[in-house]
């Protein structure tokens, strides 16, 4: 991993650490319509996923496949929150390689449309905070 | 590869195959604002990307990698068409897993914004033909 991993700003304004995995370093999406995931290899100067080489892209995978199997277990407040998974890489306002990791339910705010553009709702301080150290738990076992 | 695939009759009507490769199914949207292709695994019964094991989402890995890079050297009418590539699995309408490998640029329709949900605007039928036969030459090389 790059020492000195800068994250984009944009990235850092409107997402909250939660942990570093072995590749990537692990976001949450400060919007509470969903469990919005980011994964944001921690190297500089990517923009495409195939500007990872291969072994690196393998490593983003695992990654990808544990949060992914994680949000399919999840519970907020006792119920199961995702029913389907959205992965994406888009990246075309915020340059820096980041894998968007979803859980969608067919009662969320726009289901079954895509996420993406829709206006977030921010977290409340606490119910963030609460989030975070729970999701951190699970991630990092 | 299963030999009696069915490919969901939701994509079979909005997208043209183009051709088989290894491990998936490659098909072209209906819509002539982007270069907008599916990879398709092959295989009957999976939703999520980790339904997939994981060496056979290393080979749609691979896939997705050659497919990427040659919609980045794409060129319609002499014009470079991919300053930015859109991968994503969806599927909260479409249940067969599917991949959008998308070619995005700077003028187009809803640049920077994600383009699903976009309506969209068929190919006229001789355009599509060429276009097909492009894409496969390049995609089968």
């Amino acid at each position: 991993m790059t020492e000195n991993f800068i994250l984009d700003s944009s990235l850092s304004q409107t997402s909250f650490k939660i942990c570093d995995l072995t590749f990537s370093q692990v976001r949450l999406v400060n919007n509470k319509n969903f469990i919005w995931l980011l994964l944001i290899p921690r190297k500089n100067n990517l923009r495409e996923l195939i500007d990872l080489d291969f072994q690196d892209q393998i490593e983003l995978l695992k990654e990808i496949n544990w949060i992914s199997k994680i949000l399919k277990k999840l519970k907020i407040n006792n119920q199961n929150i995702c029913e389907k998974i959205n992965i994406a890489s888009l990246g075309n306002i915020t340059p820096q390689l980041h894998i968007h990791v979803i859980a969608r339910h067919s009662e969320d705010i726009c289901w079954p449309q895509a996420p993406f553009g829709q206006e977030a709702q921010p977290y409340e301080k606490e119910e963030l905070e609460d989030l975070v150290k729970d999701l951190k738990e699970k991630i990092e076992k």
